[in-house]
C-alpha cells in the first residue's frame, strides 16, 4: 500500500504512540501533529514523533488521513466539523465510546469517509512523553459499524491496523459501549474508588509505601489515569457504566455481609466463583 | 551462621518458593517438607523443593527451625500444639493476619521461641508448582511483637530474611493487621468482585477474551487468589476489612452517583484525587 501523508489530531499517550508505529510500519510518508496545548506539540517535535506541527485546518487539508487521539468530549463536538472539511481524506478516530460519536454524524454527507474504531490498548500515563514504542502490537482492535464507511476508507483503516500488529474484530457501536464498560471503564473506576479509599482510611502513608505488594499495585495503578481522558467515557457512557457498576456495589455488599455475618461458607463460594475468571483471562 | 535443618509446613506457593530461596542461599542444611495432602507432599519432592517429607511430629523433633506457611485459620489451632513440642526449635509462620494469632500463643510457655512474620510477596497462583525462584526478593517482610521472641529466635529470623533479600519492618500485630487490610487485603477483594461483576453482566465470554486489556487483566487477576487461603484472612481481619470495606463501597457510590446525576466536576475532582496515589506508588 502507499505511504499516506497523515494528521494526527491529538499527540498524547494514544496518538503519539501510533505515530511511532506509523512511522516504523512505513505506514506514513508524513506525519503532522496538531494539538490542543503549545506544549504537548513542542514536547511531540521534540521526541519526534511527528515531522511537523500545523493548525488544524491546514494539517487536514495537506493529509491523505486524519487520525483522532483526544478526549471523547471533544470528539462528539469536533468530529462533525473535521468531516465539513474533508474532501477525499479518510478520518479515523481512536476513541473509548463508540455510540455517541456514530450517531453525530450518522446523517453527515461525507460520514463514508469517516471509520468508527477503538484501539484496546492503553496505560495510566498520558501527554506526548508517555508514548511508547511498540504499543498495540497484539491487542485488539474494534472496527464499529463498517457498512457506515466507504470501502476504501474501511480497507485502508484496516490495513493500518494488521500492519502495526492488532488483530480486527467487527461490532455495531452499542455492542462495543456495553462490552467496553465490563472490560475497560469498571476497572477503571474500581481502580479510582480504590485509591480514594486507601488515601481516605490511611494515613500513614509511609506504612503503605513500604508495605504496598504487587498485588495493591496492580489493582490500583490505573488511578493514575487522565481525568481529562475518563471522565467523558463515564459520562457518555453512563447507561451502561451505571449498570456494571451498580452490580459492583452489590457484588461488594455480598462480601460485606458474608465478612461481617461470618458466612465463611458464603465467602468460599464467592471466591470460588470469582476463579472462573481463569477462564478468561490466562 | 551455620546452616540448619529446617522444616517448611506447607510446601504450597508461599512455602515452597520460600524453600527454594534457603536452599539457594545456603541457609539451610536440610529441608523437610510437610503437608496436608499427599499430592502436595509428593510434587515438592519431585519437584525437588524439599530433601523429604515427613509427618508433622518427626519433622519438628529432627529441625532446627520450623517454618509455618498454610492458611491462617489452621494456623491459629495449631501453632499452640507445634510449640507444645518444641524444645529449642525457632518456629517462624508467615501468614498474613498476626493479631489472633499472636493472642492464641501470648501465654505459651515456649512463646520465645516463636517469631510472627509476614512477607509481603505472593501471587494469584497456589500450590507447589506456584513455588517460583527468586520470590521475597527486594519487598518487605514485618516481624510483629519483636519483644515476646527470644533474641536468638529474632536474630535467626531476621538474618533469613535478610540473606533471601527482604527489607525488614517491625510493628506491633494489631498495627500490622490494620495496614495489611489497607494495602492488601481490600485489593483482593474488590478484584473478586470485579471478576463476579463482569462474570454476571458479561454473557459473552469471547468478548472479554479478545476485548480485556492489560488494565483489566490487572485489576481483575488477583480474583484467581485461592479461597483457602483468604477466607480466614478476611475473617481473621474482620473489624479491618469491613472498616476499610465500608468506605470502599462508599467511594463507589460517590462515583456512581456522580455519573448518574451528570456531575461532571465531581467525576473530576474524585478522579484527580485519586491520581494522588502516585505519590505512593510510581
Amino acid at each position: 500500500m502507499e505511504r499516506k501523508r497523515i494528521a494526527i489530531i491529538g499527540v498524547g499517550l494514544i496518538g503519539g504512540s501510533l505515530a511511532i508505529q506509523l512511522h516504523e510500519k512505513k505506514i506514513s510518508s508524513r506525519l503532522i501533529g496538531v494539538d490542543a496545548t503549545k506544549e504537548h506539540e513542542a514536547k511531540a517535535l521534540e521526541l519526534e514523533l511527528v515531522d511537523e506541527i500545523l493548525p488544524l485546518d491546514e494539517a487536514i487539508a495537506q493529509s491523505d488521513v486524519v487520525i483522532l487521539a483526544f478526549p471523547v468530549d471533544l470528539m462528539v463536538g469536533l468530529l462533525p466539523s473535521i468531516l465539513d472539511k474533508v474532501d477525499q481524506q479518510i478520518v479515523v478516530d481512536l476513541g473509548s465510546t463508540k455510540s455517541q460519536l456514530t450517531e453525530a454524524v450518522a446523517n453527515h454527507p461525507k460520514r463514508g469517509r469517516y471509520v468508527a474504531t477503538h484501539p484496546m490498548w492503553g496505560t495510566e500515563y498520558s501527554g506526548p512523553a508517555a508514548a511508547v514504542r511498540g504499543a498495540y502490537e497484539n491487542k485488539a482492535v474494534i472496527i464499529c459499524n463498517e457498512g457506515d464507511s466507504d470501502l476504501d476508507a474501511l480497507e485502508w483503516t484496516k490495513y493500518m491496523y494488521k500492519k502495526i500488529g492488532m488483530h480486527l474484530l467487527s461490532m455495531e457501536a452499542k455492542a462495543h459501549d456495553l462490552h467496553a464498560a465490563y472490560v475497560s471503564h469498571i476497572s477503571h473506576i474500581t481502580s479510582f474508588a480504590l485509591a480514594n479509599t486507601v488515601l481516605e482510611k490511611e494515613k500513614e502513608d509511609n506504612a503503605i509505601f513500604e508495605m504496598a505488594s504487587a498485588g495493591f499495585e496492580s489493582t490500583v495503578r490505573l488511578a493514575k489515569s487522565n481525568p481529562a481522558m475518563w471522565v467523558p467515557i463515564f459520562l457518555q457512557n453512563k447507561v451502561n457504566v451505571l449498570d456494571v457498576l451498580n452490580e459492583h456495589i452489590q457484588q461488594l455488599t455480598k462480601f460485606r455481609d458474608s465478612i461481617r455475618d461470618d458466612k465463611g461458607t458464603d465467602l468460599q463460594n464467592l471466591i470460588e466463583h470469582a476463579n472462573k475468571i481463569r477462564r478468561i483471562i490466562k
